[in-house]
């Protein structure tokens, strides 16, 4: 192992998760056990044009330990895509004047794609400026639709909200369908992916079990199956539970989402495919029906983490720091399975380069011929990933989520940077 | 105790909860310990209008105790609501002659306030029909309105999950707010009273914590002091993270929810006071907002009942039973706080025509003097019904919820009922 020297520097970006904390965790225990500084950048990138740092050796240990079960950033994440080098070079030039600044030699970036690849090309240009980091790249996305990499860490948590709550809502329907509600509807994120939707089909173990219809943005919207396919549910179960991804559209492309709901002042940004979807049934079929929409409920469910996924959270985060100490560079550790019955993985690496930028979109053969399922393939795959209840403690009644407190470093340089 | 004879009936009525089914099993396993057979009404009351009766004594022990952590209605709910005796005199008398047919000589109702008031009439009527039936109404209500009773089983863990859900939404966008979503809406359940909603105020402990704002029924809505205080938080604490209750008005008494949002076909049925809200503070502030709409996630989330939920619904099922039992008729048991600090509680009993038809409305004192959050009062009177987490069992990473056979009764009459 070469010779330890200098502080680290990580930043959580883009949207959270239930288990990017604990990713958190995995890197700042594994650094401290090698008594190696982390400095985390207020809300993301930002925090490091701006000089905006956290010391996190000045967090208690115990606070450290308790990330492993609290959800969201909690140094603050951002939503903020470096542009190119040939656009803003004075963007990754200040990135690197900062780290010099405070002697730091790994940059580990917890995010998407769009990290990925800001973390690759941070690594190409400190080489140039004379100031070398190591750059290591974090997966962490709910969407799971980073390449490479078998899923990702954030992903099984929200799948396994998904699952528990349309069986829930499922039984909940077939209890009123009787003299009520008859079809429920949930939406659930994943824009230009459907993994967040098939994870619903989890829930359903035999014909007629909730939930009867998942929408995936990767088949086209055809109304005239999707009411035929309500109907047939309702006359053989009494029910129809849905559940519709947010970026659904038609087959000429257009969201759903954008393609009816006016809010009160005629605009039409206001989202939700649900409502759609439910007044769409209502005028086709006059059922009654209830929706949904999850949005962070989802993605922030630290309550019903799955085990699975903080183990392989916590794990990349701690991978990320010992690949660093073995040399590697521009790489991003990635979820290996090794096995699926038993369900078993590693974590390998891949270069930020093969990452950046690519879409894992859903396999055509995970999805039903009729395109409003999942098949036993995918259920395969999905199902290690929500295995196991990782409960955070309660007081109170209520989870024990810790608040860091965010001691900031000491600005060194005297020059502000907008952003 | 006087001689045990006849069977039971028992009937789940309006809107089920993530413990109507403890009910069921402290009604069903104490009811077996004095060997009382319970026939179920398949779908509540229309069960036993059209005589499809499940026989509850041909399902395992297993199955029975599985219904404490089960949510949803085993049996069936219904929304029907009996006509007045003078308005449907058919229906009661409909009742009893199945009642009668079946040799019922115990009602079981559980339900809301419209559910007590049909129990109350079946005892009047059954006894001037020459076939005296015992009639015990047994609460249930997410809504918390049901008068005499301290609370109402079911609203122990809808508050939980609400008050869980915000404290997670709140962190998420705190994370996120940097850079993009300051606001977060969710909108829960309470069409007339504001209970729900106020429970998301345990979520916050110290100032800033979300929720920063809740809107209740109970208060007109006042669109500029709502904004102002949203745009307060937005400087103070950098996010506004609001519960809004899908009953909220303005002065003049009309529904937000009714107010604004048009689908796609021109229609304003489709509710959703959260969007609404979302597309205000958009249009006054100009902040980026996010907003989930929880339906029946809420009030169908077994996977983290409360505790003391669980167990006051499965008492007031057990009391029901030895109620009747020990000769009381008309009567429903209630929860009666006999302590607050620590926490106490015991069941005792109120006559039918008392409970019949009262709401119970949050008290002003609960709701702060600026309308948006709740009070100490209200939280010291909330805080214990949300306490334990009564974590259902779990099978391949979900709640291994149970599904009875429910076999039907042979039935007896030859005359169909219409419903």
């Amino acid at each position: 192992m070469p010779k330890v020297q200098g502080n680290a520097f990580y930043a959580q970006s883009g949207g959270v998760t239930a288990v990017i904390n604990a990713t958190a965790c995995g890197v700042i225990q594994t650094a401290r056990k090698h008594k190696i500084k982390v400095y985390a950048g207020r809300n993301g990138i930002i925090g490091a044009l701006k000089e905006d740092l956290i010391d996190t050796s000045k967090e208690p240990a115990a606070n450290i330990a308790a990330l492993k079960y609290t959800p969201a950033g909690a140094f603050g994440s951002c939503r903020y895509k470096l542009k190119s080098l040939t656009e803003n070079r004075a963007q990754y030039e200040r990135l690197i004047e900062v780290f010099n600044a405070h002697d730091i030699r790994y940059f580990f970036y917890n995010g998407g794609g769009d990290s990925q690849d800001t973390a690759y090309k941070v690594s190409q240009l400190s080489v140039k400026m004379g100031h070398p980091i190591t750059c290591i790249g974090i997966p962490k996305t709910v969407d799971n639709d980073l390449a490479l990499t078998d899923n990702c860490p954030g992903f099984g948590s929200v799948a396994k909200y998904v699952a528990v709550s349309i069986r829930e809502c499922g039984l909940d329907v077939a209890s009123m369908c009787a003299t009520s509600t008859k079809v429920f509807i949930l939406e659930v994120m994943g824009r230009h992916a459907g993994w967040i939707a098939a994870a619903g089909g989890l829930a359903a173990e035999k014909a007629g079990d909730s939930p009867h219809i998942i929408l995936f943005p990767e088949i086209p919207f055809d109304e005239t199956a999707f009411c035929a396919k309500v109907k047939l549910s309702v006359e053989r179960y009494g029910f129809c539970s849905i559940v519709v991804s947010e970026g659904t559209r038609y087959a000429n492309g257009a969201l759903l989402a954008d393609s009816g709901t006016k809010d009160a002042f005629g605009h039409t940004q206001l989202g939700g495919v649900a409502p759609l979807l439910a007044a769409k049934i209502k005028q086709q079929l006059g059922y009654k029906y209830h929706w949904a929409v999850a949005d962070f409920l989802q993605r922030s469910a630290g309550h019903i983490a799955s085990t699975v996924d903080v183990e392989q959270a916590y794990a990349v985060g701690q991978k990320a720091v010992e690949f660093a100490l073995a040399g590697k560079n521009a790489v991003m550790p990635i979820i290996i399975r090794t096995s699926n019955k038993p369900y078993r993985w590693k974590i390998g690496d891949a270069p930020l380069e093969k990452v950046a930028n690519v879409e894992h979109k859903m396999p055509r053969h995970y999805i039903s011929r009729d395109g409003f399922g999942i098949t036993k393939a995918c259920r395969d795959y999905l199902q290690p990933l929500v295995k196991g209840e990782a409960y955070p403690p309660y007081k109170n009644g209520l989870p024990n989520y810790v608040r860091l407190k965010n001691v900031p470093v000491r600005k060194k340089l005297n020059t502000p940077f907008e952003v």
